[in-house]
């Protein structure tokens, strides 16, 4: 593979992507960032070839909007007359529906091709600083073709496979934000309401794995996930006002001393890790 | 450290008790388990020197008792006339209030010594098969004096440093217990709520470390987790009711796209793990 690729945002998904290209593959890299600390860092270390200009983007094979979901469309908007014909425009935001609503339209009436993308990968860090050519290594890699054609979508495979992804799966827009709020959203939503027990500033001493996992993602860019999360509002409150239900189901057996209800519960559960293959028994 | 060693339970906590009293230090270690597939294991990899008779508990200097809660007390109250006087008894349940009620009064009125005791060690599988003599690296080790002289805790304060535990926590049944609520037994009640979601088992290929960490403990023993839900109900029913109002907070917002609010709660949580240096920024 050794195509022309502009990169926009070179924060931990971009900067990543950025080094996984140049590491893993002949692309050549451009790199856009409005902070010129994000961009001179990611030139110093090689993770991009030079600061993508207009004819950069002119001349792109294919462009990573890796930004905020709506930064993603105004960077589209801003940089419409520079962006060819059969250029492929793909993006990384982690809900689809705005996104693909947008821009297949913008696409459909310049000529460009828009493939959705979301790279299941991540750390608490955010920004180039954290990002590393090995982020994707064996993750899913998400692909929301909006009506593009095969070409588009077969060429975001061959990037997937080129970058040390575990594997692809080709979706729809309401599909992927409905399973993304249960796998991803839903556990940071969790995250933040747990650790604003009264309980939590004392847990040195007394807590283990448990805690740990379960509070990891509550160290959160807030700004960014309040975009997230109410942008798949719909989907999101039905999934916690489902988890809410379940939780509260176990509580009043709990309350109750109920041992008998209480233990059907929990065994149901373990029984869907189990049916995953998820057990370790 | 060459005293005698009884271990009551050869499962995952005994087990890897009696593997580490191996590995770190002289002491003589008997087994006991009412599964003789477990006892026999325990034998023939070396865990143990012995299967424990009565004579080894007469003689012993110090028993654990690594069963269920119920199970523990009835363990002692079994064998009570081979317990001598000055024997230091422990356990290793995940649940203070009722042994810490039960064993302190049998102890003075027998003349040995209890103390509570619980490692923060865990894994998701269970019995003997799982069991690690290195488990207990670097865990927090958790002292219920319950009233018993100096010299029994300075003992297994003395066992921590030997086996490898991080550091010694001496507290009471009742902040243990609320401790525990908030860092283990409510990632355990979440998890098994989370995973009953219809959408848990189309998870594969749009999910990663967030999904992971939340389900991880799901894989539970029902069982077990029954009796110490139970044994804590009224600070795990009233952490519980905390988090569904946290949680409840959040999904309104989101509900009603209230972006302020929610990033105001989230900014909130990320907060709480920056003072507590869990931040990765």
């Amino acid at each position: 593979m050794n195509q022309k690729i502009v990169i926009a945002g070179l924060g931990l998904i971009g900067g990543s992507l950025a080094k996984a290209f140049q590491k893993y593959s002949e692309c050549e890299v451009c790199g856009f960032d409005r902070d010129g600390g994000a961009l001179s860092a990611a030139l110093s270390c090689g993770a991009i070839d030079k600061a993508a200009t207009g004819d950069d983007i002119r001349s792109a094979d294919c462009l990573f909007l890796c930004l905020y979901p709506q930064a993603a469309i105004d960077f589209i908007t801003e940089h419409l007359p520079l962006i060819r014909p059969g250029c492929i425009v793909t993006d990384t935001c982690g809900i689809k529906a705005e996104i693909c609503r947008t821009l297949p339209k913008l696409a459909a009436e310049h000529g460009f091709l828009f493939v959705g993308g979301h790279p299941m990968a991540g750390k608490e860090q955010n920004g180039f600083a954290a990002s590393d050519a090995d982020l994707f290594l064996g993750a899913s890699y998400l692909i929301v073709p909006c009506g593009a054609p095969q070409r588009a979508v077969d060429f975001l495979k061959a990037v997937a496979v080129e970058l040390g992804f575990g594997g692809t799966v080709v979706t729809t827009p309401e599909h992927h934000d409905r399973m993304i709020a249960f796998t991803s959203q839903l556990p940071h939503v969790l995250a933040c309401a747990y650790v604003m027990s009264p309980r939590c500033p004392e847990h040195p001493g007394f807590s283990a794995g448990s805690y740990r996992d379960v509070s990891r993602v509550a160290n959160i860019n807030e700004t960014h996930w309040t975009e997230l999360l109410i942008d798949n509002r719909k989907a999101l409150t039905e999934e916690l006002e489902e988890l809410i239900c379940n939780i509260t189901e176990i509580k009043n057996a709990v309350a109750l001393g109920e041992a008998e209800t209480l233990r059907g519960l929990l065994r149901k559960s373990r029984l869907v890790k189990e049916r995953l293959g998820e057990s370790c028994k």
